[in-house]
């Protein structure tokens, strides 16, 4: 399994994945979820994915060898790519023929060979986007209403996001709620775990400007985790019914 | 969907179900999930429902005809049955027997009709007890490693029991965990609904202690709820991260 949220705020994006991957139940890895292309200043993209690892792993792959290309344009590479739609686009269309490639082989048997994707970021010139791209290659797009995307095991982080995130939520604080939100989940479900890949993108910057890997013994996270608890646990004692 | 949840403490039982059934998106209605048996000082038994509602309607009124049929024996009553294990038995044969039934009916079609259920309760001179009971009639136990049980849409309310029930929990507080833990279902999952059925069970009374219909408008629960969303936001805002 695996938990990825992405915000979009008014302020800039935040993105934060788990990286632990499982082949049944018996086979336990790590691997990093989080995938950052970026041309500072100019261009700055950040994927996350979910779902089948020989998918994803292929579809990033496919898309880092369309951008070195000699030949690459706007239309097969995510680097060159006039808009944000554009980028959702290719990716898009890069996941769904993979899927329906890795899926082909699998006919017959009961594996599962589907993925979808966070994509988040900004070009030069043009606003902040961020998209939910389904395993088809179809997708939706992040809005003010709805300021963020989940993938994976999206419930138990559900509620924090729900009750604190809007539009302008600082990135300070939008931090702080994607790890809550995280922490709630690695909690709840064994599949998702540590480390965590942290990515915080400042509008109009069109580069990363905060990237942080946190360990299983991150003093940070645990004294945040254990924080959250103490606190929900007064919070749940002042409740009067 | 539904969502039910049952406690099983060192001071008794504590159960809650919601009421919103649907039959596609667009058939909304209210059918009561909670079924009380008792024969005060004698015996408890208190039946929570999720899933097909032909199934459910029509397993708890075969249970109720074979505790009404005269020639009743502890081995098709629940009110007869020597044991809290038999009377988990007999539910989940008779779900079993109902499930396969309609299943059969509906082969061909692609409507599911499984249900599963929590039945908590106790007899005299006997432990209080709480089982799930899946659709295939076999059951898990609720033991003081994990004091509470839950069907239907069980991810939202997780983390809050996770977080504050033990066996040791009070009567009091396990009732505005489970209101809580009900509460946050709700609010990110629109097919689960007002108004709520509540019941607690002393232990070793044998009979339903408290029971209560929480209506939409009722105004102790709209007041927690938004207790607990100013309590979870002050916590939010006093973590340091």
């Amino acid at each position: 399994m695996t938990y990825c949220v992405g915000l979009l705020l008014n302020e800039g994006i935040v993105c934060l994945s788990d990286t632990r991957t499982n082949a049944g139940l018996d086979n336990i890895s790590i691997y990093k979820k989080m995938f950052i292309f970026e041309k500072p200043g100019e261009r700055v993209i950040s994927i996350m994915t979910a779902g089948s690892l020989s998918v994803t792993q292929t579809t990033i792959a496919r898309l880092d060898e369309a951008m070195t290309d000699s030949e690459a344009t706007g239309e097969t590479s995510i680097m060159l790519a006039p808009t944000m739609l554009q980028v959702a686009q290719i990716i898009g269309r890069t996941l769904s023929e993979t899927s329906q490639e890795v899926a082909s082989r699998m006919a017959g048997t009961k594996t599962n060979a589907s993925a979808s994707m966070i994509v988040a970021g900004q070009r030069k010139g043009g606003d902040m986007r961020m998209f939910l791209i389904y395993p088809q290659g179809n997708f939706i797009e992040a809005t003010s209403d709805t300021p963020y995307l989940q993938i994976g095991e999206h419930k138990y982080g559900k509620p924090i996001l729900d009750r604190v995130v809007t539009p302008e939520t600082s990135l300070q604080d939008a931090t702080k709620a994607v790890l809550l939100s995280m922490d709630s989940t690695i909690r709840s479900n064994l599949s998702v775990g540590m480390p965590l890949d942290l990515v915080v993108i400042d509008k109009d910057a069109c580069r990363v400007t905060k990237e942080r890997r946190i360990e299983p013994d991150d003093e940070v996270f645990a004294e945040m985790s254990k924080s959250w608890s103490t606190a929900l646990r007064d919070a749940f004692q002042g409740i009067e019914i």
